[in-house]
């Protein structure tokens, strides 16, 4: 109930700053779409940011987690927010990796063993964020949790779970749509 | 008074998380130094980073800011804290100009005319703001503030003076050095 509530809160949050937006569309993909998702305007807008990153460390267990990973460049302003919230230590994940060796992908110190929670804007297949996680896991750290605030429900949860993650959304595709 | 209890205090967090370190340092450019600044251990650590956005908003004239802007990589959770903190919107600016078209580069919301204070972790000669400021400019912003965590004190200051830009540095290397 709470959680519904919480729900209900953000969806409101993300379309009175227009992070989220219905109508027809068509996206980059050719597909047509009910919704449109612009999660930028969400990230920059701080009201907004606080409270998705209010409602994300509920989700958290505190005493385990180590680290909250954020995934360059939407993941960051996400990603610290959780962390000045929970304050919990924050990582950074760089996306390129041809600039930087493995460790230089790294921002903030992980140690082997580490358990990190990783925390997305928008999920669509999960790719970029699978990504972020084998190269965690190369280095020894533990990941099997990523919060998003939006899964657009187009693969991200299965395709995470077949390598032994949840996926936690703060808000569903099929919540933005359930009135529509 | 208040701006030295506060520089003190700050400069304190930022030995504790070892973000600065006194010894005899090789930098890479091949110089000796007497200290050694890791500023991803202050961004990294949630009670140094709320420190520091604490102290740096107080610089920050509220009414007359439209944006708080951070260079990708170091800058984007410093300025996360700041709009945070005051609740400005978020700019934030990628730094790779290849891959992006000029509006391709900002992150978030900007539109002609509006005043954007930049959040730096540390300013040597100050170029990479400046190419920042730049391209800000270019697009109708007004930039003529830049607010740095830690200014080592070589060219940053009468680099960005000379595009009619003040420095803020909450912590300068002289002050890093006074006692050493």
């Amino acid at each position: 109930m709470q959680e519904n509530n919480e729900k209900d809160e953000l969806i409101e949050a993300l379309k009175k700053c227009e992070a989220v937006k219905f109508g027809q569309f068509t996206l980059a993909s050719g597909k047509n779409s009910k919704y449109y998702v612009d999660i930028k305007k969400a990230i920059s807008d701080p009201v907004t940011l606080k409270k998705i990153s209010d409602i994300a460390s509920t989700r958290i267990d505190l005493p385990t987690t180590s680290r909250i990973g954020g995934v360059a460049l939407g993941g960051v302003p996400l990603a610290t927010a959780v962390s000045l919230k929970t304050e919990i230590p924050l990582l950074l994940i760089r996306k390129d990796a041809k600039a930087y060796g493995t460790g230089g992908r790294f921002v903030g110190d992980l140690e082997q063993g580490d358990k990190v929670i990783l925390i997305e804007d928008v999920t669509t297949s999960g790719g970029s964020v699978l990504e972020a996680i084998n190269l965690l896991r190369d280095f020894g750290a533990n990941v099997d949790e990523v919060i998003t605030v939006v899964d657009r429900e187009e693969g991200a949860e299965a395709n995470l779970w077949n390598e032994n993650v949840t996926l936690t959304p703060l808000v569903k595709a099929s919540d933005l749509l359930k009135d529509k």
